[in-house]
């Protein structure tokens, strides 16, 4: 049974999930599946690129973001998803050999108008580096089970 | 040597790239990796979720869009990748054996203030199934390198 449900969540919140080290294999094994770019796959066409030297593709960052919020606390919540992301920055390029770590904000909860048993979960994720530099951001409304369904919000 | 450069690119233009069919072998293999919930890892567990059966992780939907525009235009445009995305809706499941496509609309291109010999085009990229179905939408600014860098916008 899952742990967290939609009321566990209050607006403010801050968890940071991870480590989690990013190597050049998995850089260029993701790159060449999903987003074959020079900047993505090898150094020396990287160099010539805005990114300046080899970096993850921006979705990688993403899916490795994705994996770093599910086994921190997703999965153990009762989620039931998202209908998307309002807003993806990719602010500085991913390195490989970088220890990754996410940061969840909670920027604001509200129950469902049309579905009593689910509210929404609207929040930052901020993929970090080593020195708390902020490498990708991206904001989402997560859609999460409530522990006692139309009960007000 | 790259074939398109940002001038290139007219608003209102809709290209249609792929298809590309998708296995339930690479959905649960990508959610196993990137995003082990249960309506991306398993049939009997995904009956019981909002999809209402086994469908690929939205993640999944954005990288299989962005390889089929990376093999349809991006790698013979001048691009230099992209700052973002501005918003992604995941409107409906991508189910196992679908065949999708992609199509892109250019919305809008600019010049870049700042970077002569850059220029941007906003563009919606639509993941459709068989039908034309909308699976997914997501408008992102394309940084592109200008044929003739400081010309006129």
């Amino acid at each position: 049974m899952p742990k967290r449900h939609w009321e566990d969540f209050k607006p403010g919140a801050v968890d940071v999930y991870g480590p989690r080290l990013v190597t050049r294999e998995e850089i260029v094994a993701f790159a060449a599946e999903f987003d074959p770019q020079p900047m993505h796959l090898d150094e020396t066409a990287a160099a010539g690129t805005l990114l300046g030297g080899l970096a993850a593709s921006g979705w990688h960052s993403c899916c490795i973001l994705m994996r770093i919020i599910a086994d921190g606390f997703i999965n153990e919540t009762s989620s039931m998803g998202a209908p998307g992301v309002d807003e993806v920055r990719w602010l500085k390029p991913l390195r490989p050999g970088t220890r990754v770590r996410v940061r969840t904000t909670v920027l604001e909860t509200r129950a469902s108008n049309s579905r009593p048993e689910i509210g929404f979960v609207k929040c930052l994720f901020e993929l970090l580096d080593e020195q708390d530099g902020v490498l990708t951001t991206l904001t989402s409304p997560l859609m999460i089970r409530r522990r006692q369904a139309g009960a007000g919000a």
